[in-house]
């Protein structure tokens, strides 16, 4: 999938939201355990119930891994699930790996090859050779950290160079490695303010928001610092939409919860004449 | 397990090897291939082999997620038998995780409580709060990322601010998170001469070398300038070790070549006047 196709999404769903599927055992509906792969069937319920408000799904790798080869099998159904069922709908590997080359090659023949996702995001401290195996894969994408939502983003992500900050020079050396139909950055929402600045540096490219709901960031600040002529947002909610409920009607709250982001991003797409 | 018993097995086996299971299916020896599971059955024979030499095993995450749920039950299987068999070898999961705090916790379950690897490496780019959820486990330990032996390292890893490059801004920062019992860091072996300065940031803690063999690095710089009272060092050696030779004899090659460089590696322990 291209950038033209994913903005083409877009408009047709007047939404840029991307549902975070950190899918924890502990707070999956009771009556659901029974089943033979809870996780995935929590997965489905959600996929049916918000698939016509989001424009992409973000698995949480961790959140599988640490159930070993049985998670590893819930995350292959999911992802084959959405794609077999909503082939439009981009999926993106939230998995932060990095390694020397024949290593990300090894990554990337995982998540890109073996398991049919569209993205994965990726840590760039390693450098050019830990994420170019990523981009060999047509209209498939990486996310490269940039500026990330977490406290800890201050330990390094700021270190200054002649005034050029670590996030920064991230930017401006990785987008090189690729174009705007292959890279994308993350950014985080609780940092909105220095999208602005960060627009100036990738004003093309595709940026990855999470942090929007449980971690605080604000969806308005987002799109009014962030938003370009091709929208050039993805902003992310996980627990919001997919643990607002754990009644046997879970998947028709979270479908209602996302709705209710959707329908803020259309007012923002409407405000940017984009819609 | 602690520095000081780390420390006594290598006195105790003249040897700070610590052998990478980069197990590829395309390397492994054909007549392997009609078992249950290759990965898992060339593995034990690679360790039945070289264990006299090693103490350290470190699987390397990518080479099994590549084969889905099947090379998750490959790695499980091959952690669980070098921990029933060789209790007393230190066993790194080389999987470069790091991500926001609660993320991490998932990872660090994965690895350190529901397999038994005594240490996961870890990327610094999202800074404390995604590397202390592996600090969380008694006798466990991470290994940072401090300057990695790829030619991407120097893309970001030299990054500079008032003369303290981001390498080692992430050393400084990082120590205070942990002590010399649960933090390691990643050097490459190409990168020796750096060794001499980083061994003034932390002269105490053990650092995980890879890089020596396939990718260029010398075995004797390392030594030379890594080196500390307690030999501080694992140094790291898969492709030359575990892919030697390719026939039915593969696992006796294997040990040969464990033992010859355990044999230099008891030079330079005699001639630091460590054993």
């Amino acid at each position: 999938m291209n950038s033209s196709v994913l903005f083409e999404n877009i408009i047709k769903k007047k939404s840029f939201l991307c549902v975070g599927l950190d899918t924890e055992m502990e707070k999956i509906p009771s009556f659901l355990l029974k089943g033979k792969d809870p996780v995935f069937e929590f997965n489905r319920r959600i996929i049916d119930a918000t698939c016509s408000y989001a424009v992409a799904y973000k698995p949480n790798i961790a959140f599988y891994e640490c159930y070993g080869s049985k998670g590893w099998a819930s995350l292959e159904a999911t992802v084959r699930y959405i794609k077999d069922n909503h082939p439009e709908i981009f999926v993106i590997a939230d998995a932060k790996r990095g390694d020397i080359g024949n290593t990300s090659k090894m990554y990337a023949k995982a998540f890109l090859e073996n398991m049919p996702f569209d993205a994965i995001t990726v840590a760039p401290y390693m450098g050019e050779d830990s994420v170019t195996p990523f981009l060999s894969y047509d209209d498939k994408w990486v996310v490269i950290l940039a500026l990330t939502s977490n406290k800890g983003a201050d330990d390094f992500q700021y270190h200054n160079e002649d005034g050029i900050k670590l996030f920064e020079r991230v930017l401006t050396v990785s987008r090189k490695w690729g174009t705007v139909n292959n890279i994308m950055y993350v950014v985080g929402a609780t940092r909105a303010e220095m999208l602005k600045e960060i627009r100036q540096l990738v004003p093309d490219h595709f940026l990855l928001v999470p942090g929007v709901g449980a971690q605080g960031g604000s969806l308005e600040d987002v799109a009014r610092y962030g938003m370009n002529s091709k929208c050039g947002l993805l902003v992310n909610s996980s627990r919001g939409i997919i643990f607002a409920d754990n009644s046997k009607d879970f998947d028709k709250v979270a479908g209602q919860k996302a709705k209710e982001i959707q329908q803020e991003m259309e007012c923002y797409l409407t405000q940017n004449k984009l819609i």
